[in-house]
């Protein structure tokens, strides 16, 4: 096992380490490239797969300093075929080189063994041929409940064989997640019935710490919402979409933490990537954006919690 | 635009043309591989991904002219890592040459601009730059609705611009699908709150045979769901999973089909493709047991309808 703490530890500390939980979102576009790594030739895929990398690989090493973990959003190396999964998988390993750790933005769900198979396609960082291999090699992915709770399992079987975590879909951040999350029947919402699921399966397995490797998505544009899965769910980190370009403000994401102020990481993505578009991160350095976004992002959550 | 037809239409010619609804999973993996292709390395991934590649396109030649569609499941390819999604994009291409649909079973669902990115990225068939180009360049998407509605319109949008199709997760035929799909609220089911939103969908869409390019997935080990979701969604195309290994008989399949035996195409993966592990389809070419598997199962789906 190449993992020695479990991920709800791992995330704890690197939190702590960093004093705050602010997660990068790495979701490369080609139209918001910074113009100067923009490639000129779109159809050509190989050169956006080379420009997402540079641009990805900067980002890194712009925050890692800063922040305790980064968010990779498969579809957009998806977007640009095999050649963008290869820099997907190089941008993990960066990543974890640069001490950061990694949930894969990926919302996999499926029963028995494809499940099985997406779980180790993701999560797991041992050499090839071993038990704990995976291409991608991230410590957290995301995952989505509509199939069953049954259909977790597989994912949980990896988090325990590898140290991993994740972070189950219980209620997103767009307009429309009314749709089914929150329908209630008996007295219980349906983003309610997964969040306990989440919470008996990191009560489970919580560490020191108080917190197990079984996460929840919960958007930040519903805090009382948030407030409320909070409450839910006492062993589980939550993963708080919706801050910044989504309309999400810090004081909205705090209702997702602790009284210790732990317990939740806030991510952005746009906001920080494509910090060169807003007047007030200006630089002459697409990359000077990318921190100072960051670096107000850090005092925005700390002043508000 | 490089489809010229509708995805219903198209299904529905490629159905009465091979005269049956059979659908051939995809699903290659390394341990129940015929021992003859089987590659000794299991650490090797460019080894893998080569035996995948062979497998699967001596399957695509056993049964193309047999059978209207094809679905590859995408995590055995994504499990693999890069290589694998090179052969993934391989495997399309070649299906499409062979004159196959091809659904991509990948069970995608994000929001706006990431779910935009999910759909270019499986969903198209254009020269690359233009806007129809996808690189996995499939004819139709498995999406899981526990989003939103809303977050379905991307796809949808992506299928009216290239004439793709989708296939909505609506009730899986997992042992605990009824976790969330079979809650009921204000006297409907979310699988049914699913149904209608598909329904509408593809109402809106339908051809000249009735089916529009949305359809449903709805497992055959719930026959009595199965004959109700057929009447819910009367425009819809229905892709049923769980026939054979999964113990869906024929004449559960056939409640997915309209009184014309049309309507609804039924998925076999390793029932057809691990036939060789069948003792009566035992050959000494697993090639011929693959194709003695896939004549069984027309035949018994034709003799029940």
């Amino acid at each position: 096992m190449s993992n020695p703490l479990p991920f709800g530890e791992r995330l704890a500390r690197a939190v702590a380490e960093k004093k705050n939980p602010v997660c990068v979102g790495l979701d490369p576009r080609i139209a918001s490239l910074p113009p100067t790594i923009r490639p000129p030739n779109t159809s050509d895929l190989a050169e956006i797969a080379s420009a997402y990398e540079h641009f990805c690989l900067n980002v890194l090493d712009a925050v890692c300093d800063l922040v305790p973990i980064v968010k990779p959003q498969s579809a957009f190396f998806e977007e640009i075929g095999p050649e963008g999964m290869r820099v997907l998988e190089r941008i993990v390993r960066a990543a974890t080189q640069r001490g950061l750790l990694v949930i894969m933005d990926a919302k996999r769900g499926d029963i028995g063994t494809t499940a099985t198979a997406y779980a180790s396609a993701f999560l797991g960082s041992g050499p090839p041929g071993s038990s704990s291999f995976s291409p991608f090699g991230a410590d957290a992915l995301t995952v989505n409940p509509y199939l069953g709770a049954d259909t977790l399992d597989p994912f949980v079987q990896r988090c325990d064989a590898i140290n991993g975590g994740l972070f189950v879909l219980v209620k997103t951040s767009n307009p429309g997640s009314s749709f089914l999350q929150d329908i209630v029947s008996s007295n219980e919402s349906i983003s309610e019935r997964v969040a306990n699921q989440v919470e008996s399966l990191s009560f489970a397995r919580r560490g020191d710490a108080g917190y197990g490797p079984i996460g929840a998505v919960v958007g930040a544009t519903y805090p009382e919402q948030l407030a409320a899965m909070r409450a839910r769910m006492p062993s589980a980190w939550i993963l708080i979409p919706g801050y910044g370009a989504q309309g999400g403000a810090a004081s909205d994401v705090r209702h997702g933490m602790d009284p210790q102020g732990l317990g939740a990481v806030v991510n952005s993505s746009r906001g920080i990537l494509f910090a060169y578009e807003q007047a007030r991160f200006a630089a002459a350095d697409w990359r000077h954006s990318v921190r100072n976004a960051t670096l107000a992002m850090i005092e925005d959550l700390s002043t508000t919690s």
